[in-house]
């Protein structure tokens, strides 16, 4: 199992709690791709970033995300994450939000850079039923 | 959506079901990891075709794969593919054996090489239950 990559996924998890976007930008390769929900993708680090501002507010300035187990399978500079995600928001229409995903994390090392998160799905395997829908 | 991508996880379905090893291997990176179970991975072609000859004398020479649902990831050199994955078998112990799964598929393009599969995890989202059991 590999520590780096799980210290980097809690890393993000608090930037992303402190809304220190910056410090979540870190987290990602210059050509991620973050699934905003199935069927709209943010590329490159401007279009995710602006997605965690906007993610930020719909939940109100209250997202929570934790994530406790993962699994986490690499070879050479590839690796697959696959996490619990717990979130939880104090909405204004259900101040007691909380659900969990299944995120699944792609990792690429780059040279002097180290892990970086090239893809990042934390709908899971939500993303097939959407395809099913749209190629209806 | 990328069609080349979905073509060589149903060639490796064809592959696969007509035992031919051999070609099942052109889907592999030389650092591919295949998860044979959770907690179990073959590491690089040796293993992995080695893992392909046990399941299949596993299912008694009947096993047919089939994925048609996918939804497909890209960026650059790396892709995510999730897929919906139907398996059927005649078990000595049970003649209509069937069960799905979700599948998570990590694919690298390697120049001259084209698109390979750098990682094979038929078990989704069941790894993490097994990650939890571990570390009990």
């Amino acid at each position: 199992m590999n520590n780096e990559l799980r210290q980097l996924i809690r890393d993000a998890d608090n930037a992303i709690n402190r809304e220190d976007f910056d410090a979540v930008m870190n987290f990602y390769s210059d050509d991620a791709v973050l699934v905003v929900r199935p069927g709209l993708l943010a590329r490159g680090k401007k279009e995710i970033r602006s997605a965690f501002v906007n993610i930020s507010e719909y939940f109100n300035h209250s997202l929570a995300v934790k994530q406790d187990e993962m699994a986490v399978i690499e070879t050479g500079d590839t690796a697959l994450v696959i996490a619990r995600a717990k979130l939880s928001a104090a909405l204004k229409s259900d101040p007691e939000f909380s659900m969990e995903r299944i995120s699944t994390y792609v990792f690429r090392k780059e040279q002097g850079r180290g892990w970086l998160c090239v893809i990042d799905n934390s709908y899971g395997a939500e993303l097939i039923e959407y395809d099913k829908e749209s190629e209806r």
